[in-house]
């Protein structure tokens, strides 16, 4: 039974993290608010965050459903395929490691999101611009370089080489990384234009992801929804700038 | 030989979500940064932060050290925890969901921060304070009743009845759900006045996990930092309001 992944179907968003580690996998999936007739989609994942007998509810998309199992949140989705789709590390430790790192890359997720909107979801970015700046400005300035810093870090000093975040091997956390710089070059152009030389070891990694095979035959498929302005990471030039 | 947490001296923030596991569980723990020399604390957590041997690194704190192993990341660190403090689900399928839970908790806290830092974490409160009155306004319009309404759902339908947020017994995140309803209160006493009326399941079991033995007798033990204006719950009255 094809696992069912439970997301919005105009945007990579937060569950293109999925995505890739179930793509790079080759695991059979359904992405179900994508699927045939896909108002019957979105349907069947609101009945699931309404349901009044599903017990472990999610709070909201993304969730995956696996038989009778329903896990909920990025990180952890990744972490109960992790090990079933071959990208995970083999021992507890490494995988709590993992975990941090997928925390860590959920936190710049959550940070680029309100660069956009600061204020309240509930608001159109239009109306919350002025703090957008300020808040992508100083997004930018100080706590891109510090999330960045700390995933090269990561590479330097890995154990088993610069090549992977965990261990010797790929793993989901790898994917992300290539995901996350790929949000941050869309939305940020010139703030991102020196990223290769000032990350080097993240921006090797992020090409190697990219030329994985299923990786790249998903990213020259119709899977792969272009980036847009109702994801996560929006280009907006106005809350651009040059490196800091 | 104790678990050593790694977390600031001066708040319960997010490391006291930790702090109540191991304080429910009576497990043998030093609070590194609060311990004897704390200056000499806070350094050793810095070592271990900006450090080029230790493997992994976290981004920040709080983390866990048990022997060789580092856990950071609240939730991961309360994953890694939970079993072996008899404050987890037993089967897998619990696990997941109680981190999905975790992880909701998680973004909560991440936006009852945000309400008095929307703009930056480098800059003072009073220079973002009419961002921070808007952000506030729509957390507690919108997104407290989101969370706090889901949770009580969570309580309502657990198939092993509406004590506990997974399964039969309690687990870290019953405690996690205290500490969450008791920083709300704190932070905002005039929009959380109706609360036990509005979540009654919920507000009961924050009372439940507060008669805990070992849960009371910590709180009024001086381990507990009182809430304060540099932590996570900070109660500005400018950003409070009548229940939504």
């Amino acid at each position: 039974m094809p696992y069912e992944l439970f997301y919005w179907p105009e945007i990579q968003g937060r569950g293109e993290f999925v995505r890739l580690a179930l793509e790079d996998a080759g695991a059979p999936y359904v992405d179900v608010a994508r699927g045939k007739g896909a108002g019957k989609g979105v349907a069947a994942m609101t009945r699931i965050l309404r349901s009044s007998s599903e017990a472990p509810i999610p709070f909201a998309p993304p969730f995956l459903r696996d038989g009778g199992v329903i896990v909920s949140h990025v990180a952890n989705i990744l972490m109960y395929l992790g090990p079933k789709l071959g990208l995970a590390p083999h021992d507890d430790e490494g995988r709590a490691f993992a975990n941090g790192l997928q925390l860590t890359i959920t936190d710049v997720v959550a940070e680029v999101h309100d660069t956009h909107h600061p204020i309240s979801n509930g608001l159109y970015y239009e109306d919350q611009k002025e703090a957008a700046k300020a808040r992508a400005s100083a997004f930018l300035s100080e706590r891109a370089k510090k999330f960045l810093g700390y995933f090269e870090r990561i590479l330097a000093e890995n154990p088993k080489g610069p090549s992977h975040s965990v261990g010797a091997a790929p793993t989901y956390v790898d994917l992300s990384l290539f995901q996350l710089l790929e949000g941050l070059r869309y939305a940020f152009p010139r703030a991102t234009a020196d990223l290769d030389a000032r990350y080097p070891l993240l921006a090797a990694l992020a090409s190697r992801v990219r030329a994985r095979p299923r990786i790249a035959a998903y990213l020259a498929s119709p899977r792969r929804i272009p980036f847009n302005e109702s994801g996560v990471f929006r280009h907006y030039p106005e809350l651009d700038q040059d490196p800091a």
